[in-house]
C-alpha cells in the first residue's frame, strides 16, 4: 500500500486518525425466515481523518465479528492515502486475521449467504473505502459519483420493502411505531399502501420465508390486485426446496417481476432456473467474486442484487456491475439494515452503473433513527444523486454519540444480531428452521 | 452526460475547449502475417483544456477512420465536466455516428482483430477518457493511478517485443535504424539480446506468422537456447489452422509461455486450446465485452492481452481485468505501434490491477519519435509508477508540430495504416495473405 512517502503531490490526503463508533439502532420487529429483527441492531460508523482534517465517514455491519477486523485495520490506516482505495484490500489481507469461530465457510443458510473470512473482512473494507472516498471527496469538492467515473442518472429508484411483522417487540423491548402487524395478505398490502401514499414507491419487494409458501402467494396476489402491473418480488432468503420453488414460479409466473433466492445454494437455483421463466434473483448463492463464475455458467440467476458491503465497496460493486453487463445478468441492489451514511454510498455508486437494471431495495423507510444531520427523503420512490462533495452528508455527533452509549449499555444481548434469539422472546421453542424449511 | 451546470463543486473542471491533431511518427520496416509497418504511421493526439485552464492529453489511432469519430466528440465535449468519463459513452454513443464503409463486422482478420463501429468509437473514447483523467490529475495534483484507486506496484514489467524485419524501407523512404534486417533465428536472437542489453528486458515477445511455422519454431528455440528460462512467446496473429496451432504448440510445450493467438476466430481458439498445453492468449477473439462470455465458457482462452485503445480507456481495462480475475482468466498488456502518452496511461492502469499475470507488451522501444518532452526509460524491462499529477508527462509542443506538420505534408498515402500496400512496395504482387495462412 502506498504511504505518505511515496510523492502524492496532494499531501494532505493522508490519514492521520480513525475513529471507530460501534452504535445500537431501532429496528422495528420484522419476521423473516429466520425469526425476527431485534429491538436493536449494532452497525459500526467509520471516520477516516486526512492530514488536513478533512473527515469522511463510512458505514457497515457492527456485530463483533466485524468490529474484530475493522479495529486492527483502523490501527494500521494511518500514514497512507486515502486515495488509495485498491491498497485496503491488501492492507486488510494483512492485519486482520480471521475472527474467532469463523472459518472458510460458516453460516450456511444465514440471511447474509454463506459467511466466510473474505467475506467479513471485505465488509469492513467496504465501510473504510466509503470513508475514505467521502474524505476525497471532501477534499476536492468532488461528490463520490464523481470519483467513481461521474454519474449516469440524476436520480436512483428504490422500491418499497415489505415485511410480515409484528406490532411490537415483545417484552416491550425497543421503540414503538405506529405500523401495526402485517402477518396477511390486508396486512401486506395495507403496508405497500402505506409505503406508496407516503414515498411514491412503484415497485414492491416483500419479504418471505415467513408463511407456508402458499399464504405469501396469496399475499403477491393481493399486491397485484392493489397495485396493477407494479413491479412486484419476493424474497424467501432461501427456505424453499426447488419443488416448492417451482410451485411458486408457476403460481406467480407474469405476476412477479423476479422471485428472489427461493431456494439457497447455486445447485438448487440452477435446477429452479431450469424449470421457470420467472426471473431468478440473489443476494445468497452470489455474494463474492468467486461465487460469479459456477452461477453464471450454469444460468442458475438472471438477476444478481449487489451489496457494495458484501462486495467489498463501490468500486468492487463497479467491477460486479461489469460482469454483469458482459454476462447479461441483470442487476440491482440488495439492502440489509443500514443508515444513512450506506444509503448515499448506496446511491452514488448505483448512479453510476449504466445497467442497473431494476429499482434498488432498501431498508431505509424502517430506520427512524440516523447519525446524518439530514434524512434522505424518497420521493417518486426515487433519491436525487447529490452533486455535494463527499457523499453529501454530515455526522450528527449528538446522534451518534446518543447511539454508541446504547452500545456501550447494552449487556450484550444486542451486539450481535441474532433473529433467532430474538423470536426466542415470541416462542421460548423457536430455532432457526432447517434449509429447505417448504 | 452531467454538464458544469449540474452543480460539481470544483467548477474549474469544465472542459473548455479539445485540440485534435493528428500526426505521423516513425514506424521501423516490422514485419507481421499482413505485410510490413509503413514508414509513417498515423496517431491522434487529444488534449482537453479546462475551465481553469489544465491541459490533460490523449493518444489513440489516427486513421481517418478514427478521426471522422474524433471530430464530433471533441465539439460536443466543452461544458461536460473532466471528471464525467463515465458520460464519455454515452456521449460518443449521442454525436459520434458510424464512419463510412463501417459496418457491423468489418475487417475480420485484420491485426487488430474483428473491427466494428462500437470498437473504433471505444478506441477514440479510450484517449478523451486519458485526456480527461490527466487533466483531472493534474488539476488536483493526484496522479492517475491515484483516480483509479490507487497502484498496488510501483513498478509495471514489460517484455521486449521482437520483430522480423527489413533492414529499411524500401525506395529509401522513413527514417533510417541501425538495427539491420531480422528474417532468420540469428537475426531474431541477435535483436532480442540487444533490447536485453539496453534495457533490461527479460521475458521476449515474437511478432510471427511472416514465415512458415517451422521457421518460426526454430526461432523460438534459438531465444530459448540464448535465454534459458526466461518467458518467451510467439504470435502469428491468428495466422494458422487448427491443425497447425496445435502442430507448434506440441513443439514448443514447456518453451512457450504463452501462444498467442495461433489461429483466428474464438471458435478455432477454443479448439487449439482443448488439444493442447500450452496457454491460449488473445487480442484478436477477445477485443470487446460482448466477445468475452463466449470465449471464457468455451475456455477458448487463457489470457487476455487488453489493450486500453480497444477497451475504451483505463476504467474498462479494469472492468476487464475483474472480468479476468473472476474467471480464472490470466491478463496481461497489448501493444501496437504507441507513443510516450498511451505508455503513460498503460503503466498508471497496469499499476492499479492486482492480477497483471504477466510483463507487458510495448512496441515503444521500435519508436524514435515522441510527444513527450521526456521519453519513458524502460530499467531492468520495467517502468517506475510515477507519482507525479495527471500521467506524470508534458507536450513537446515542437515535435508535436512537427510530427503534425508530417501528417499534413502527406499525400494520403500514409494517413491510414496498411500494411499489405506498404509490402507491395516490396513486393508488387503481395495481398494480404487469407486466413488460415498455413
Amino acid at each position: 500500500m502506498q504511504t505518505s512517502g511515496a510523492g502524492t503531490a496532494a499531501k494532505g490526503l493522508t490519514v492521520a486518525e480513525v475513529r471507530l463508533t460501534p452504535i445500537l439502532i431501532a429496528d422495528p420487529p420484522l419476521l423473516n425466515t429466520q425469526g425476527v429483527h431485534q429491538p436493536y441492531t449494532p452497525r459500526l460508523v467509520i471516520e477516516v481523518v486526512t492530514a488536513d482534517g478533512t473527515t469522511g465517514v463510512g458505514e457497515t455491519y457492527g456485530d463483533t465479528r466485524y468490529l474484530d477486523l475493522a479495529r486492527p485495520l483502523a490501527e494500521a490506516l494511518p500514514g497512507h492515502e486515502v486515495t488509495d482505495v485498491n491498497g485496503l484490500f491488501t492492507l486488510a489481507d494483512e492485519v486482520c486475521g480471521v475472527p474467532d469461530g469463523v472459518s472458510d465457510s460458516v453460516d450456511v443458510g444465514g440471511l447474509r449467504g454463506v459467511q466466510t473470512a473474505d467475506k467479513l473482512r471485505l465488509s469492513v473494507v467496504s465501510g473504510f473505502e466509503v470513508a475514505c472516498l467521502d474524505a476525497l471527496g471532501k477534499a476536492l469538492g468532488l461528490p463520490v459519483h464523481a470519483l467513481l467515473g461521474g454519474k449516469v442518472r440524476d436520480h436512483v429508484e428504490y422500491s418499497a420493502y415489505l415485511f410480515y411483522r409484528l406490532a411490537a417487540h415483545p417484552q416491550g423491548q425497543g421503540e414503538a411505531d405506529d405500523w401495526g402487524a402485517a402477518l396477511d395478505p390486508a396486512g401486506v398490502v395495507a403496508q405497500a399502501r402505506r409505503f406508496a401514499d407516503t414515498y411514491g414507491f412503484s415497485s414492491f419487494k416483500l419479504k418471505g420465508g415467513v408463511f407456508a409458501p402458499d399464504e405469501e402467494i396469496a399475499a403477491i396476489r393481493a399486491l397485484a390486485a392493489e397495485f396493477p402491473g407494479r413491479p412486484l418480488r419476493l424474497d424467501p432468503n432461501g427456505a424453499w426446496s426447488v419443488e416448492t420453488s417451482l410451485h411458486v414460479a408457476r403460481e406467480l409466473a407474469g405476476v412477479l417481476e423476479y422471485l428472489e433466492d427461493p431456494a439457497s445454494t447455486t445447485d438448487r437455483m440452477a435446477r429452479v432456473a431450469a424449470g421457470t421463466e420467472v426471473p431468478l434473483a440473489t443476494n445468497m448463492c452470489v455474494t463474492t467474486f468467486p461465487e460469479i463464475e459456477e452461477a453464471f455458467t450454469r444460468k442458475a440467476v438472471q438477476v444478481v442484487l449487489s451489496d457494495h458491503h458484501y462486495w467489498g465497496g463501490l468500486r468492487n460493486t463497479q467491477q460486479l456491475a461489469a460482469i454483469c453487463r458482459t454476462f447479461g445478468v441483470g442487476l440491482s441492489m440488495h439492502s440489509n439494515t443500514h443508515l444513512g451514511i450506506s444509503l448515499a454510498a448506496m446511491t452514488h455508486v448505483a448512479a453510476t452503473v449504466p445497467n442497473l437494471d431494476y429499482a434498488c431495495d432498501s431498508h431505509y423507510p424502517w430506520q427512524t433513527e440516523d447519525v446524518i444531520t439530514e434524512r434522505h427523503v424518497f420521493t417518486l420512490g426515487r433519491l436525487p444523486v447529490t452533486d455535494r462533495p463527499g457523499l453529501g452528508v454530515e455526522l450528527d455527533r449528538e446522534a451518534l454519540a446518543a447511539l454508541h452509549r446504547r452500545w456501550l449499555d447494552d449487556d450484550g444481548t444486542m451486539r450481535d444480531r441474532d433473529d433467532a434469539a430474538a423470536m426466542r422472546k415470541v416462542d421460548p421453542d423457536w430455532t432457526a428452521p432447517p434449509v429447505p424449511r417448504w
